[in-house]
């Protein structure tokens, strides 16, 4: 049974403590939460990998290659200057959904360029922890 | 009980004959079904409206002010250069969600714009028909 | 004896709903009984049109030709996109006033671009209904 | 015998009364006049349509599919800001070759971009009627 | 009795002289004069000073601090390049109305940009003298 | 009898050789073939010039002062880059018609821009072998 | 014993009463007794000028011309319009560290260029008054 | 007695060795060692980090969350590219000071943009060491 | 016997201190003595004025109007930014030479843009005091 | 004997299993083998380093002073985002070759751009696994 | 005795027939004798060439090396595009001066960047004729 | 035997002479011997090919249709200008590799694009005389 990787950014482990405001008072790890039960309710097996390092980021998704059906990304601050994902992303070519939970095209001009997305099936922004969840569904509507 | 309004753009109703490489194979009645059986799960009421005219779909928003509790809104093209359906939207401000059915993010560098994004909570781009469902979901959980 | 024509674009029906921290609390309505009390005391004529269609304020612009001597306009959102509304003015070439109630300046940064404004005398911004009022004091004194 | 749709955007039916300076003294009805006798004597069947609607043009657009051979159009102003009308030819895809009266490179420098020029087999801009008469027979020797 | 301080900036002196096509032939004496009689039809006391030095415009904004209601101010060819003037106005936030005699959208696109309407109410431009007066009309409605 | 100069600029002496998915399967000498016959029709002389040398059309087109009535001219690639050609146009200034076999607006970017449009009369772009006789015909009617 | 010249531009004089939540109330007297002070402790003489006039900055750096060690500027909005003093400075060359009292980099887009920075040693912004007290010891630091 | 984390970017280890042209001959070591007698001077307690990853940066980031009263950081070059780090600063919000020991705006174009700035209190440039030590005043007088 | 005014503005006051790797080591005095000299060679008047002052020069051309014949200006800095230099040249629309000691193009981006130059007859830049030799020669030969 | 080392950036490890279309079949290890045996024919010695990590490549730049004559780099994607890598480059300043496997010329815009090829002797683009061969023969030859 | 090479590129030929409008009336030939008889005053050798095309400019500056002490080129439209003639003055270096007949700054924007200034001493542009009269006193001036 | 045509544009026939800080002392007779003997030691024909004229470049590469297996080319300049030598390239598609041997990417910023790139297999910038010698032996490998 293959697996989705869920993988987070940089700073998504600080949700509930980073600015309220934008992110809402979620944790990741309730965002984790909420995705394993969704997945058990859709028989499949999720993975979570966060990290503050691009480096790290790109060295999970190499991994993955070959033991996972696809990935749900929310590359946070990455998602702008990350060219490097964007070719991990190419290099394993697996159903990818990118997830943002603030809405980044009511933010600062600079969050309005994905260098993900084209790489991407789709996009989900502003719809906090659904995004992921919506993700999760059209994901294994694909498998 | 308040109605959700599922707002299309132009060329939308030409689903199913349209670019099908682009917009897949789905028209935009198959759309409003599944959203109607999904809204009857969910216990709303929803309303369909889709027009080539942007002045149109003005007056339907304007129309639909304390008649309706959200806008699911599909621009199309006009995403990218309407600034007159912004400030219809924010002329109602109810909840917004904003739905591509393609993804933006992947084709010609002029639909990688939205003039509607920032006056919308998010928006969904590439997950086909899913991206109105999905868009339903959010849209109640926020009744 | 001549009209003025005074023409409102997209949402500005809505005034007095939308945004009244940005376009105050008055009405549509109530400037247009102001302009004809004006007019009245000008002894001019004026004749108002609203439209969310930017293609029946072209016609109604074209419609006018040979009948009114001059044209007050606030195209609203259309200002910043509308190539056509321009057209259609310097099609019929009668003087015309750009009013716009809020001060597009102190906006967004794409609302600082007026397609119209060129092909008017000039243009009054911000200084909500007494910019229409202003435009008809000067229509006069140029007839 | 499939017909030849010639389709004029907002303002060409001004001509004639419009800027004798940049448009001639031609009118519409003179053009379509010449259209129809020179299609008379190519043994191929004409239709006409104008309208100042961004809309009423996508109407028309989709309406035409499978009922006509091919497109002439004229967009005027909506060529350098209607990506809805591009979309509106890409949905049924049929030969459309983009018609301009005037050189529009001689203009502003807004007009030297077209939204539709890239959706058309090609463009012709600057010979007057003689505009619509090589479209004509360029689309006939197509069919 | 408050007054308000009618600013002229640079080579406004010269009105009259200067290039009549677009200024017209009137003279700063003739403008200061009419909003002088104006002033006292309206019961409300005004200033004029002009300079060709934006550092005495900015002199003379500061000195007005708590002796004036308001400014109209014509900052010419500094409305396009002086930050230092918009700092002098947001710096006694006194009601503020820019008045371009001339259409500066019709003009060089180095016109089309003010520094200092983001910190006034409104902007007046091409209506002659008639901006002046119908700011100061504006300005005392606001008394 | 003036004469029409027919100039091509680089690389259209490989037309049949060169990229014909682009470009079709027609040779420049076959082109011509067809002019000729059609400027006999018309009762015009044409003369062909084709050149890989900016400096020989620069050359060609002075030489031809006084002795043609028009120019119809591909400059190629040099349409985008030769300010030099449109000076030379613009010193001889005889009526100028732009061809482009391919439609250049649906090629890259740089292909969009011509230095040549705003001297001539117009431009036909992407008819192919037909756009050169196109523009002979016009420039007949011209004479 | 050599001076520092401590300079402020346009508006630093309305301190205390301009908008004290960018500027905090600290007034331009309190931060030269400071600045006093502290060069009494450091043993180096300053001499204070400020100005609204672009010119007298100007001549004031030129008249110190062999009288000062060296210049603590803060050139308020002329820091982003003004190659005057930047060319001031860099003809009597003489250390110069550029002070901003607020963080202009957190302030409009036409705050973050600074024509002043590439000629003096480097800039502090957003330091309030210290930012002058630092920028006086890196100064004596170097005498 | 809460602490102050001093925070340093990519290369700053090579300080000493890297071009001293631009940076001096100073060493990191050095500098931490005079921000750690200042430290004491001042009665208070710094912390040292320095790194060549981005991500272990944002690690120390958020393990300093109510650990520290502030950071004084100086980026290097992730100042220009990292909105990771900004996020990261802006998730712990406190008072930040970003500190450049060469000055940025007389180098490249691309070192004149800082994604960090918005988010500090303030920025140093140029001021070699005396930047930190600087900006380790500025911190303790805000405690 | 009509005078030429020979205007300099900031900075060129301290030519022969400033810059002379840029700008030689000639002072002002040495070029207005050779000017001096050269005038009386062609029986012509010419007057000078130096200030580092935008208002003072614009003063000066105002004050220069019907008592001139021409003007020669170096704006120095004020070249790249001041509209309003060049608005109180057109305001008298007499002859002017702009003039450049140092070859502009050769220095700084900032200082390849000039607002004067397309109100002058031309433009000497990089030759030295020839420029302002030549300059005087040419507007002679005007007389 | 001083050694060369071979650097290569993010998703060069999943050469011969990412897009092959793009990179060919060859893997990183093949490369290597490649270099070692012609370090080996050319008597050098070279190190290979790979690493998805910003971070860990400038560890191993600075690392490598003084241990190396030069460095063959290929930066991958980091080449169009990271200044750090170029930062780290010169502060070791030892000569360095930028490698890239794909014509990056043929590919996006934004690959277009190299921070590094600044900061080296050369670049080698679209040749495979040559490119790193030659760079290895260039190498030599400086030693 | 050296001689100095005035070199005058496209279309200059045409002087006298190219809109005079815009160059006046003057013929190269009559340019070419005034600087004959000026260069025999001033006891100095000019050798003329004038070509359309850039690769026998090309050919004629490198001919000249160690022949001449120095150029005077106009290179007309070239000027804005060549890189090439660029390079070739650079290869001989030789003091270079270039000249435009009409003011390029008061023309097309595209007129207004010159390749060639950089790697001349100076640029004379709008004074005619004298502008070559000028560069030849200025070249002598500097044997 | 196929040949491969090594093709020198503008001003490279003055290597040795030129600038020897940016290309160093190596003459064009030199590369050529060079490149001979090594085609000699690879058993392949070269033929050398080198103009300061864009024509006789296009020229040349159409003639060698069918008689060479590939290009090597330097382009110089017009690299940076030329999409007549980019068109001429694709007209005969042969395998085609650009040299440049000076590194671009470390000079003026209007060298760093080339429109022959996108055209060529690959690029080799910066390594003098070996960059010719490095694409002969890739050329020859791909025979």
């Amino acid at each position: 049974m293959k697996k989705i990787l869920v993988l987070n950014g940089p700073n998504i482990n600080m949700l509930g403590i980073r600015e309220p405001a934008v992110y809402g008072n979620i944790t990741l790890a309730e965002i984790e939460k909420s995705l394993s039960s969704l997945a058990k309710e859709l028989k499949v097996e999720v993975e979570f990998f966060q990290s503050n390092h691009e480096g790290k980021i790109v060295d999970k998704i190499q991994d993955s290659i070959n033991k996972i059906f696809g990935i749900i990304i929310n590359p946070a601050a990455l998602t702008h200057t990350s060219i490097t994902i964007r070719d991990a992303l190419s290099s394993i070519s697996v159903p990818t959904i990118e997830v943002h939970i603030s809405n980044i095209y009511a933010r600062e001009e600079f969050r309005h360029k994905s260098y993900i997305a084209a790489e991407a099936i789709g996009q989900i922004a502003g719809l906090g922890i659904d995004g992921y969840l919506f993700a999760l569904r059209k994901m294994v509507s694909l498998m």
